[in-house]
């Protein structure tokens, strides 16, 4: 019989949830909010948000009124400074881990430490995190390479969503050049977490639907990581899934896996499940809520 | 034509010769010295200096003259602390890398870290090193398996003939279970140097002559490492060496290596280098120094 399966720790984390929280919180207190660029890499959320007076501006410049929400993660200290030298009343919704990689850069670069951050550079949180960085600092991107000279003193800051596996890419290569390498590993367990229920997941299906923004890193990385051992689509919304995609599945009987990202709401993988039950044939067999979906323990389907 | 080579970067290191120095000029200041166990990992070196007064003792408490030699590996906080109570003039030739892993150690302990040693838990550098660590600390012998706890923070510090392999393992199982990770990578230069350009030479050759200890680790190490490559005699002395070694390379007109371990003096390698040169058929052919031996370049025999 055909099945479908959520992986796992899908979803919201913990900082996504506190955002949304907070920003719930704000808007019901002041009827209105802004935040500097979306508050969660999700469009749907940010739209849902929209509708009780939460707005997005891209450019500080453009904020003028109270209350100001630091979205999930983080701003520069510029930007910040811009902020408190307007006298505006700031609601910081900054992940309590995206801001304790930002304590460790800050002791890391007042001891002298040579800065190597593994993340990805115009990635909002890296952005944030460097900002915080006054001397030598530079960015790896999960490249092979890295400039073969000898540092007495190298510091290693992880963007929270990074996989495990570029970071020992890049301590290997520091090693042998560093006399001290200081590795803050502040890949956020979360994100493990999850990484590995989908690939759990991904291992025993025919097709993986990865659910979550486009311009959502982790989810990106999900995405990546469930191709490489099945068929993958990485979708938004229920409006992007087509038909085709499971015509094989339903001819073999075989498995349907889902996961989301970090900012994925429970409403859009709610939805995007029952769409799926409907096209595979089950249309009268919905789920209400995002705990009735069959989740994958990691047994033989 | 039969060929012998001597590896780049045979024989003492910077620190090995450096004790070996302070030990002749305070024999000849003092008449006499003693050393707490052999001054270097090299029994020829060590008679040879008895001749000169320097002698060595395996028990602290036989000490009762003055001056004392802190050999290269340097001596346990204790010990240290028992020398200083009876007034002793002290002359320390704890190698200055060694005494830079001392200090890493101290400041880790101090700043609370959990410390890991990755090293030989009865060589007397790991013994005086881990001395110096009064809380939560661990020595680590590259084997596969470390407890699978979590880790707040962590501090690895090398025994300074490490192989920079066995490094990469540790971290590799650190990482994933550590917030914070600092590495002092407290292995020596001179050893990783003299490695490769012995392992550059062992692949180039039919048989390894490995001159050193057999009690010395950075000479275990070479041997093992050359051995993996082609056939590879241990030996300490040129007593040792027997002519049935040399039968195969003879026979074929093939290449002969030579690499001597950081306690290796000079004469015992140009000693074994001329009773080679005679078995192979060059009696009259000798060396007059180490300078002398034809040395490996990296490019083809």
């Amino acid at each position: 019989m055909l099945d479908i399966r959520l992986a796992k720790n899908s979803g919201f984390c913990f900082g996504v949830k506190r955002a949304i929280r907070l920003a719930e919180e704000t808007s019901e207190k002041y009827g209105k909010a802004t935040t500097i660029g979306p508050i969660i890499h999700n469009p749907q959320m940010v739209e849902k948000l929209s509708r009780v007076g939460v707005k997005a501006v891209d450019d500080i410049y453009q904020i003028t009124e109270s209350p100001v929400i630091i979205r999930s993660h983080g701003i520069t200290q510029e930007n910040l400074t811009i902020l408190k030298d307007k006298n505006l009343e700031i609601v910081d919704a900054t992940c309590p881990y995206v801001a304790r990689a930002h304590e460790y850069a800050i002791s890391a670069d007042e001891e002298n430490y040579h800065i190597i951050i593994l993340g990805n550079p115009t990635h909002p949180e890296i952005i944030a995190l460097k900002s915080r960085i006054h001397s030598n600092v530079q960015i790896w991107d999960s490249i092979e390479y890295i400039e073969k000279k000898e540092y007495t003193k190298v510091a290693v800051i992880c963007q929270t969503t990074q996989n495990i596996e570029n970071l020992h890419k890049l301590t290997s290569l520091l090693l042998p050049i560093t006399k001290e390498l200081r590795v803050f590993n502040t890949i956020c367990d979360a994100t493990n977490i999850r990484q590995s229920s989908s690939l759990a997941l991904a291992t025993a299906t025919d097709l993986m639907i990865v659910i979550g923004g486009k311009n959502s890193s982790n989810t990106l990385m999900l995405a990546k990581l469930c191709s490489e051992l099945t068929t993958t689509k990485h979708i938004e919304a229920a409006n992007e899934i087509s038909k085709v995609w499971f015509d094989e599945v339903i001819q073999k009987k075989g498995c349907i896996g889902l996961t989301a990202g970090a900012s994925t709401p429970d409403w859009i993988i709610l939805e995007i499940y029952n769409k799926i039950k409907a096209i595979v044939g089950y249309p009268n067999d919905f789920a209400q809520s995002i705990d009735e979906i069959p989740s994958y323990n990691e047994e033989p389907l």
